[in-house]
């Protein structure tokens, strides 16, 4: 029998931890053949260089697709968006893929959204159905309209879906393959592991012997000119705990280089002595660092999701991860220096939670290549109702 | 007060029929201004040229965007729409409108879309919730998702649009601004016009005195390849039939090329003396033609939705229209020669229906422009489960 | 040693017949590795897809890239160009080639010079130096400025080259490769060939005894609304002579529509039993066409080279050849019916004439594979005076 | 009489610099009209944002032009351009100017000229016929062929423009605008002016009492992978001599990411006590600070061309003004420490030079105004020889 095709598109860092463990289960799969393409800020230098990973984990990458535009604005997301549906769609007419999978709700994800279903190409979506409010909403919902198999996370999730007027045959809760990392990480919690070693990072070195924070803060695409403030409030914060912290740079959208001005600022006028910045980690050492932190701060998705496997105590601030259903281990903040602070010693003083398989049981990879194996392929759907 | 900026897209012909009144009504409103943009075929000779018909009707153009490109296959819907994006993009950034405004379903229509969403401007979509199938489909309630503010022309629609998530106070049920037209033909019914001695077309002149037919058939995308058989049944049923008949050439779409040619091909080896071709009339001119014609036959969406309004039969050949909601003027059939004849003849023997408001009463651009002028403009929303 | 990777980007039918023995020697050639690049109006069917073609003459195809926009304007050619740099961009970046071939003067052969200049990679240029005047000659002039190695046909494009302030060392006189093809018709003159048999074409068969005319007429970009009123004079003129004519389609550029008008006008309102028209031959049967015909009429650049070869008589009509180096079977004229009219008649009364070396001894392909696989390849350059 | 529309697109800091008193020329005129165009860097604040600086002095922006891809690579330079093809095409098809002006030989300056030419508007290049070297010869001499204009600034320029085969009548020698602020500059040397005090930068406060050093070196395109390298040799040998230097960021290019991180590593591993960094200046405030400097170091033009007018001593590194004509106040070293260290001193053992009227007398802006409000406008053109 001849192998399906099956067309994994990574734009960014935090999409490749959220779908690596299914690349591996389709590279492995006796019916399944892996073309895979790198775009977006997968391939910048400036958000890390995840094509460098990628291609260390192991993978060939068929085709890489530069298409970000400069600028901190949001014209730059529009448009890196136009020019990746122009390259991809020839990608796709070249690699004649029997289905491609776009991950999540990023702006740049619908490009591929709509450069595979135009073409008739059956398309797979990763992550519909879940709530964060903003763009990446209308995005995650939009690529869901497109798609014609729903690969979910949560069982809330494929409700959602459904809802949305998608067949319910249609629709597979197989759980977040960046849980599967983090079960890996949670079933060999002793590997040593010595992050500024690994990755250098900027800033001096500091003593982990009591433990640390991590913070990982994204810029609002909607409010991005107020993206600046709120790094400022949350570093503030951090700083008057004065407790060991690695903090992260954020990925590209609007409003990063924002962000990156406000560390810059911050590290030219003040003293930092006790945060170590990095741009970037892999998958598996980002959630090895989690795991044997105090808290992570910020409001990225991981806290939301890869924590409640971890049991990580999570201090979450302001609107990104809004709408996100999230396990007991998350503590939810306005952008206010003493918010942050009582909420990140109110989890010091709890400690690690129980694991919780709200995003999957560890074993979505192997799930989703079944799925993607078996399934109906079809190009033609109408709405439910 | 001061006036808030409205910017339409029309990337189509068949797109101004459908929001003429609405631009009339906010171009007349004295708290909007009208900021027009064109795009797609409707700048192209090949289908009409709708900018010259538009420029005519009294309204300034802002801007010109020519994004569609040549050939007949899908690969071209693809990049003509990544196109433009970049371009609407800078179009939205230099005119900085309040809300902008999507039509219907078209591949390119989710160009504005991305286009408005991503810089954060409030988005309003005409013609949504409606069912088609195909990627029509798709692309329609992907449009809705990335929409702010809905504007939809049927009750079916406006439960569908909230079914779909949308909060109930965002969907605005004004009906179609093309009823408006059909409403102005069907009360001016005595008006005198000749098509041909107006439009010329292709073909001989034809004896008109005892009725004739309308035929309007697109090729669908999804099916690209019969496009050309299936136009050689409709013609050769008509022929068989021996009835004047007004034949119009489709618009442009993956698949159109193909509908050409098998018109010329049917010209060089057929008498064709009772078939004259038209490539485009304005709006008005083409209701008055369907309501003095015997029947329509094709699929297009105004033998659903004129038609119902104007009372004229109507067949309905193929998958193009298979889920749209209709009244009791149309008949459905297969692309088989002897179910079409056979249609065409019963409906010819029932003659004209009466008038239907299904798709509005005919007043649908006042409202749609009062809605623009009095609503809440917003870009941020999140799921209503 | 490591095999030279020779990338060679064709964007229109007639640069396949400028290229086809090059490639041919490049493929075979032991030093060298091809790579070959489709774009343009070479994947258009209207334009006679020259993609099948080539295929079917045993080439492997790396990638196609489809980049024409559609309509009657010079905007569209701007805006090719445009797209074609982008996506060329990523498809060197992924072929990775030692050197890239860019072909003569069309709009769209500047995209592959920026693009492989612009990423440091040798630029070779086919058929610099040589003066057509219009749009075609600045971007001929401008594709020598961008290029290191110079492959010309003429000694006098040789001179030209070098005057331009290129190294004497990096401009190589080959000879035009569709001379090789010529020479090969030359040289096979008795074989047997139906063109209507093996393409078909549109309109009636013609007797064929007593000898026909070719006729081949681009519209000349820069008077692109007069496109229509020459080919009609044209037209006019052949009709009047009253003898058997195969008559080709132009190829894609601003104009290229009205063209087509035209000539769909002139079938609609004319008796034309002795014009036959060809969308499309392949070059060798091309050129057998014109070896057996009486005379060559319009301003194809083929009338200049490869009839110089060939011994055909030709007339050349209006400016798009004006500058262009010729042999004595060419007389030129104005659109002018008569002046045409007198043209002919008094090449018909002429007959066939010597071969002409002009443009090349026949074995140019050879030559510009073993120039590639020696050269020093470079793409760092200053002008020499 | 209707007054000329000049449509000027300016597509980084540094040619604003260079048109500036053109267009303050060109808008007083009373027989034109200016339209201006910003693009590329000019846009962006990482590079300084032009556009601000441009809106202050007074002049309206017709439109704005994103289209910079982020990466380090030379793939972005390409698909830059691509880009701004694409949506220059439209701007000049909105603004319908009788001339359109690119400026010099940045990589996106071809753009300007093929969406001008190829849509048959009349192109003025300003500055072509120098001799610089690398990629930006290559678009320099490319821009000349598609060009009908050529308002050059030397008179070897003027003779090198007619040698590629121009018309003498169509090259006037105007001096470069540059000059014009150089002479303005030179005529009030008494202005006072803080440059911390009205930009800020980033670094300490340093004592000018002494005199100081200014240092702009940008990144050699062709060489990018060495630009770190180049520039920690620089910065070495300034912190070795151990005098106050103001040190500016390059502007956007391949290799510009690589000069920002080696001033960054630097700054974090030295002691840059006597370095104070601007990210950019208004050019009547860069050449103030020039004018009082001792000796200008890198590779900036200005080394060449404004300093020969102020009389400044410079030390020009490297390979990227290799070829450009120069004055006496120039020594030209490599890529050498202790190279460079020997030159600096040997200049400031000099003190200023002569001033030199190579690059113009300081009224080019006026010329060209008056010689676009006179000069023939044609889109038609044939190499001379």
């Amino acid at each position: 029998m001849k192998r399906r095709k099956v067309c994994v598109v990574i734009t960014a860092r935090p999409s490749y931890a959220r779908i690596k463990t299914a690349l591996l289960a389709i590279k492995g799969h006796s019916s399944l053949k892996l073309q895979l393409v790198l775009a977006g800020s997968a391939l910048l230098d400036r958000y890390g260089n995840a094509s460098k990973i990628i291609e260390n984990d192991g993978f060939k990458v068929n085709r890489k697709v530069f298409n970000i535009l400069e600028g901190d604005t949001s014209i730059s997301m529009a448009k890196s968006t136009g020019l990746a549906i122009i390259e991809l769609s020839s990608v796709f007419e070249s690699l004649k893929p029997d289905v491609v999978i776009t991950i999540a709700d990023r702006f740049e994800t619908i490009a591929t959204s709509i450069a595979a279903s135009y073409q008739n190409i059956p398309l797979a979506h990763i992550q519909g159905g879940e709530v964060t409010g903003n763009i990446d909403e209308k995005v995650r919902h939009a690529n869901t309209k497109l798609a014609d198999i729903h690969l979910v996370a949560t069982e809330s999730a494929r409700q959602r879906v459904i809802k949305l007027g998608e067949r319910e045959e249609t629709v597979f809760k197989t759980g977040c393959p960046s849980m599967d990392i983090a079960r890996e990480v949670f079933d060999n919690s002793n590997f040593k592991f010595d992050p500024i070693l690994k990755y250098g990072g900027v800033g001096r070195e500091i003593d982990l012997t009591d433990g640390y924070l991590v913070v990982l803060q994204h810029p609002v695409t909607t409010e991005f000119e107020k993206s600046k403030e709120q790094i400022l409030i949350t570093l503030q914060a951090i700083m008057e705990l004065d407790i060991p912290t690695f903090w992260f740079w954020p990925n590209v959208d609007a409003g990063s280089d924002g962000t990156s001005k406000g560390i810059r600022y911050m590290r030219e006028n003040n003293d930092l002595s006790k945060i170590h910045f990095f741009k970037n980690l892999e998958p598996e050492d980002f959630l090895r660092l989690l795991k044997k932190s105090n808290c992570l701060i910020g409001n990225s998705s991981a806290g939301i999701r890869e924590c409640a496997f971890l049991g990580v105590p999570v201090v979450n601030i302001g609107s990104r991860q809004n709408e996100r259903e999230r396990a007991i281990n998350v503590i939810s903040v306005a952008h206010d220096k003493n918010e942050i602070k009582k909420a990140i010693l109110k989890q010091l003083s709890n400690g690690h939670y129980e694991s919780n398989l709200l995003y999957g049981d560890g074993y979505a990879g192997q799930k989703i290549a079944n799925t993607l194996a078996t399934c109906e392929l079809n190009h033609n759907k109408t709405i439910t109702y």
